[in-house]
């Protein structure tokens, strides 16, 4: 057994040593999502300023639309899902690789039969997320696909 | 087909699309290496200052013996090796996670038998590695696990 911190070990597929699984978030919005849960696999004392966290949205679920000043860089580690990135839905799998640049909306979701998991990295100091308006949410929908695809409450 | 820069699409297992295959290193220490691929998966243009590669190293073969300051952190996604890092050696496998901070003395090794590819993300703007002086492999070599691992010319 390794006793590194900087050394973080899968036990089985998609689960970690000593990793526990917590809520995707504890404020606000929890109707602004569905079926996703959060894994931070290396946090604030690692990584240069660097969180590494793994998602897992069920079949059918998804994360908040949302936009914020910090990006994503994220790995889909597990299973199917596609992305909003400002105006494009992105079918996402297994090791592809998906930026969220500043400011982007975007929003995650699983296929309907598919559990979708994936890496996420972000700054450790990040600014919160901002939800739509409901003007934002017009102008979004005004795109057909985007219309399509988001997921808002 | 995407055409957002930002979407790094895998077209069958740990190849992706319009990313070419490089050699492991182009500058000196050819010696010092052994079966090494590289793939730059997001380059300079990316998030934030981050460069994201995969290396891939065939059966039995390694990366360079080196340290520097920047750090790296590494996330296997093929296969089984493993890795010097400070004075640890440790078994890497899928989705496990390990953090090179700076300075350590670090080393890649894939299993006899199994090729071993890992996601390694680094500072875009970063220094060169240093080798071991003699004095250096010589202290290293004074832990025989550290001895028994490491591969230099």
């Amino acid at each position: 057994m390794s006793h590194n911190k900087y050394h973080v070990i899968q036990d089985e597929p998609h689960r970690w040593r000593n990793i526990e699984e917590l809520v995707y978030k504890d404020e606000d919005g929890a109707a602004t999502f569905k079926d996703v849960t959060r894994r931070v696999l290396f946090g604030e004392d690692h990584v240069d300023g660097m969180e590494v966290r793994y998602f897992e949205v069920d079949a059918g679920g998804h994360t908040t639309l949302e936009k914020h000043e910090h990006t994503h860089l994220v790995i889909p580690i597990k299973g199917k899902g596609a992305c909003l990135v400002g105006d494009e839905v992105l079918p996402l799998a297994m090791h592809d690789l998906v930026y969220v640049p500043s400011w982007a909306w975007h929003q995650f979701r699983a296929d309907e039969n598919e559990v979708f998991g994936f890496l996420c990295l972000v700054k450790v100091e990040r600014d919160r997320p901002t939800l739509p308006t409901q003007d934002e949410l017009n102008e979004m929908k005004s795109n057909p696909a985007v219309a399509n695809f988001i997921r808002h409450q």
